[in-house]
């Protein structure tokens, strides 16, 4: 059935095995996934016994408007040919094939099934809830889109093992802030983890899905201003990511060292509550100190890509997310020049 | 506030003058409008007073999804010029630009709020409900579209009265089929009716919007197959439009006629409820006998065009919707064979 509530959890299915063709009802389904899936050992051989698909490279150039035309076109014709009804969308693959098979499945026919098989750990994490989509418009980002959940999410082991270590590092910087985020039993457990294998990873993944999923579950269309919250490490991590041009995760972790550190000097966290957050095995890779700020020091033109932040509350005001405790935050309106020089003030730690 | 549930009413205003601009909070709207209203007396100087504005040409050309990305990228300069918040498209129109704006409105930012002001019969008894919207993708017709309900509907009487007296006569088809799926009080008020003038259509429009508000919110996304009584007189009507180039509310009058008839020959409808049925002022403008037969004679690839018919239930079956009395319709599947028989049947009469 269609999901079109995003109250409504999905299915979730952890699959240590890839799942029969058969029971995901292929005659009604046209997969969408990414060409670079080829890599992945048994992948071709597996989705080749689907009959209809449309494969897509990854990236920000799926996401443009322009080509949305031409894949519609396509995806109709393919869509002719499937005999079961109703129609279903099977995407298979990381951020931007999410946001593009997602959008297709939101408004082809008024709207159709939407299975999603996430090959990436961010994928992996965000593709079970919410439900946000969206393509980008002349370049800019995320300019439309729909929320439109997926009726079943598949998680399966084999594909997520096999994608590069430093794809598992990215996904290190949104881990971390869900367990500050929703604290509790998922931050005991991300405190007890000994390492960021992908073992320690998967074990995980349950617990990160359902404390992101309670959060946007409270604000599914981000107009209580409650999910908000989920922006923590992204104010600045976003300006480290356009600047130095560093992937998302890797640029969100140093904006979590930042906003720690920004806590601190605020009296938000006591020294002493400060220094136990960085002491276990994964809390301890966030960026802090000197390394933090041999970053922040490259940054030059910090202003410019502040304003742009869509996140921007009002005219040089920003809503920033301080942490208080694992569990705890505390969004403050901040006024541009204060974020500059708290920036400039951690550049000199 | 954004009208996400397509369960919830929009807030409907039938209003005898032109509202005030101020009212409608035109520093958060984007207005997109049909050219073709510049000859409505005082439409081009009241819609001047909105600081943003978008002027569009009605058509399906409008509806066509390689003309989207051009539109977005404008749409999207003058969201940048609004200082409100949040965004609000205002639309305009009738049909085409009505369903041009509604998916603009349900993708923009994933979804602003959208207020609807339609400018013929037509839309105004569809854009108050449903909300359903659709573009078209290479010349098909509503492939693609969203569920996306205005969060109000301003009905404007001066903009109504000021359609050409056709567009009235097109609206005919559509407000008798929906008295014969409603009865009850609304078909007593049509039947009560004396003339097709626009005094008696603004009478009705209040009751005609909830009859089908009522049908539409049993069935919000078409998946229980309730909503599919309203194609009652549009399987052959369907045809006549597409085969004949006749417009779409005249076509649907004659397929009306057709389905009564076969109601009647299937002995559905008794010879004197059938006769009672035809007695009223508007109910008489119904064609049947030799005046159906004249336009159903002129039909030729009837076949052809039933098969394309995207109600078509399953091979070569249609699910065709019968009329038994007013209020109490009745859904048979029939063959095309069948229909084909009939047909020629009444083409004799």
């Amino acid at each position: 059935m269609r999901n079109r509530s995003i109250d409504k959890k999905p299915e979730i299915s952890f699959l240590t095995k890839w799942p029969k063709v058969s029971s995901l009802e292929p005659e009604r389904s046209i997969v969408i996934y990414d060409s670079v899936l080829s890599r992945v050992p048994g992948f071709t051989l597996w989705v080749e016994e689907f009959p209809h698909r449309y494969q897509v490279q990854s990236g920000e150039e799926l996401k443009e408007l322009t080509e949305l035309p031409r894949h519609m076109e396509k995806i109709l014709k393919i869509a002719e040919e499937t005999t079961g009804r109703p129609l279903q969308i099977i995407s298979i693959g990381g951020g931007s094939v999410g946001d593009f098979s997602g959008f297709i499945a939101s408004i082809l026919k008024r709207g159709v099934d939407l299975l999603h098989i996430p090959s990436t750990w961010l994928a992996a994490i965000d593709s079970s809830h919410g439900g946000k989509n969206a393509l980008n418009v002349s370049g800019i980002k995320n300019q439309i889109g729909t929320y439109y959940a997926p009726s079943r999410v598949l998680i399966i082991q084999g594909l997520l093992f096999s994608q590069p270590l430093d794809r598992a590092e990215e996904a290190l910087g949104e881990i971390l802030k869900i367990g500050f985020v929703a604290g509790g039993s998922l931050y005991r457990k991300i405190s007890a983890a000994k390492d960021q294998s992908t073992k320690t990873f998967w074990n995980l993944l349950p617990d990160l899905i359902d404390g992101k999923y309670k959060i946007v579950s409270k604000d599914p269309f981000e107009d209580k201003g409650l999910r908000p919250i989920l922006n923590l490490g992204h104010t600045v991590g976003h300006v480290i990511e356009s600047e130095l041009k560093m992937p998302h995760g890797l640029a969100v972790l140093y904006g979590l060292g930042f906003a720690l550190q920004w806590s601190r000097e605020r009296k938000l966290l006591s020294q002493k509550s400060f220094d136990r957050l960085f002491q276990t095995d994964l809390t301890k890779l966030i960026p802090r100190g000197a390394k933090l700020a041999s970053i922040l020091k490259k940054l030059e033109n910090v202003e410019e890509a502040l304003a742009q932040d869509k996140k921007r509350a009002t005219n040089r005001m920003i809503r920033f997310i301080f942490v208080q405790d694992p569990g705890k935050t505390k969004i403050q309106q901040v006024g541009l020049d204060e974020i500059l020089k708290e920036i400039r003030r951690q550049s000199e730690l």
